[in-house]
């Protein structure tokens, strides 16, 4: 264990993994504030990951925990239709991580930011209680010039999403009954919980779809997420098929007793993209993203039904109760 | 005690203190990101506000600890000259701070943020092992265009301050000796400590002195800061003359049998702010900002001497010891 003596020791450790020289950066790291060079309508998310609300270093590897703290932020700025520009990160450090891990995670939070050309801008370094990232992530209009947005869907609109629901959730419920050892017989759905998918490539291309009306990603499930994606007044009419779902999510729920419908449906962090499109532009939606999958239609009456049935429940509040702890 | 229930029930008491509407900000909270009308040059800045680290609930007021959350990072942007335009906040909470205690923080924030026009655009609300807030904020150029920067004063150039050093941290040592009834014996130094002066308008006033070559704010004291702010190769020949400071410093300095020019120069968190001049542009500084009191120069000798004497030691590491802790 090499413990980091100093702020100069970690911010020396920071600059291996982070250039400090960008194009659109002419003032980076090492001054009060960093000056940026920003198209004049940007969007702005900041989120914190924090151990054992969020992660356990038990089956988290350090690249793991500095992947997906910057992938959480990134995966707001893909449902906006933004192209990511640069981000900032605040992080506490408890006394037993030493140098290794923080070098671990800093090169799994570049392996994201150099796929994506994104320079880490500023922040700040403090002990702390515990592990804590805070990732403020920003964005810039694509070629469509245009942000998504939630509450935009109108009744007859289909609903459809990129990516998989359900997966995450069996990958952190197999992470917290195994550990480590359940990479090897869940691949998929704990891949999914560690380093999930940015999908600024498919946020892109819907913001360049016309009939698009908006998008979301949803990381506190579709029960939680779609009230929060519908105006008010509107409702969904959706079907989740077990033959769309992840082999590996139907599986874990056989081996439940549950309705692998259902906890599809309930399960977070998956990070999936959600939209709402008009019928007409279905077609252009299917060619500029042809990973999307039709889940459903926005009703004029309030409500969800699910397979036909309504949804009485709710998902999952993260400030509520934490997934570690659920 | 009325515990914080839900996210719903925390994002209420936010809109009370927080206004969602703002002529700069098309999408504000509620969405995977906000939406930002800014100049095409901007700078930012993030700070965390960490309790035990940064602030005791002992002796900080709910408001105080709102309020010295987000000053900390105006000052940064201060410091730039800049102009603030908005902020992010992202926090935890433990299970005994109530809705009492954020209903006080978030008044306390609002009260400097109001003073501003700043908007906060969003953020993430967590439960943790501790208070913590961090701020990102972001400012746009003043009048004048340009940013300052640290790194630029050349040997014979005036080195000045705009506000006092060393009294918030005489403020720290009797609040930590004595709590809250502190307050009464020592009144400007606690509230140094507690609600630090934010310098926007003086910084603004800085960057529109042609000659001013250079600033940044004092968070660490004197003797941490003044070798990040000088260019490498130079030095600094400081004269802090007991006549200057205030009383509070000297009649502290004097308990305790501390000369009190060294220990102004060491004491952090006064957030005053240091600057480098063009000897010629002397008399226009001192228009712009009449409170600017020139304390000395920029040597072409490397080193630092105050008061006739070489410094030696260093001064405050917020990484390396907490100023709670110290």
């Amino acid at each position: 264990m090499s413990r980091i003596a100093s702020e100069a020791a970690f911010l020396g450790l920071i600059d291996r993994h982070f250039p400090r020289r960008h194009g659109a950066v002419p003032l980076h790291r090492g001054d009060d504030a960093a000056v940026l060079d920003l198209p004049g309508r940007i969007c702005l998310t900041a989120d914190l990951f924090l151990e054992d609300a969020h992660f356990r270093r038990a089956y988290f590897t350090p690249g793991d925990i500095g992947y997906k703290a910057l992938a959480v932020n990134l995966s707001d700025l893909a449902a906006m239709g933004a192209s990511p520009l640069g981000f900032a990160l605040v992080l506490t450090t408890p006394s037993d991580a030493d140098a290794d891990f923080w070098d671990g995670v800093f090169a799994g939070m570049a392996e994201l930011a150099d796929a994506l050309d994104l320079p880490l801008v500023g922040g700040d370094l403090n002990r702390g209680p515990s592990v804590a990232l805070a990732v403020t992530a920003w964005g810039g209009p694509g070629p469509s010039g245009r942000f998504l947005r939630r509450g935009q869907g109108r009744p007859g609109d289909a609903l459809f999403l990129v990516g998989e629901v359900g997966l995450a959730a069996v990958g952190l419920a197999v992470l917290e009954a195994s550990g480590r050892d359940a990479v090897a017989a869940w691949p998929v759905a704990t891949t999914a919980h560690l380093r999930p998918a940015v999908r600024v490539e498919a946020g892109l291309a819907l913001a360049a779809v016309p009939g698009l009306r908006g998008a979301m990603d949803v990381s506190d499930g579709l029960a939680a997420d779609l009230p929060r994606f519908l105006a008010p007044g509107v409702g969904a009419d959706i079907r989740l098929d077990p033959s769309w779902l992840h082999p590996e999510v139907v599986a874990h729920a056989a081996s439940r007793g549950l309705d692998p419908a259902e906890a599809a449906f309930s399960g977070g962090e998956d990070y999936a993209l959600l939209g709402a499109v008009a019928p007409e532009a279905l077609p252009d939606l299917l060619r500029a993203v042809p990973s999307a999958r039709v889940i459903g239609a926005v009703t004029a009456a309030p409500g969800i039904i699910l397979n036909g049935r309504p949804v009485t429940g709710r998902g999952f509040d993260h400030f509520e109760s934490s997934p570690c702890s659920s």
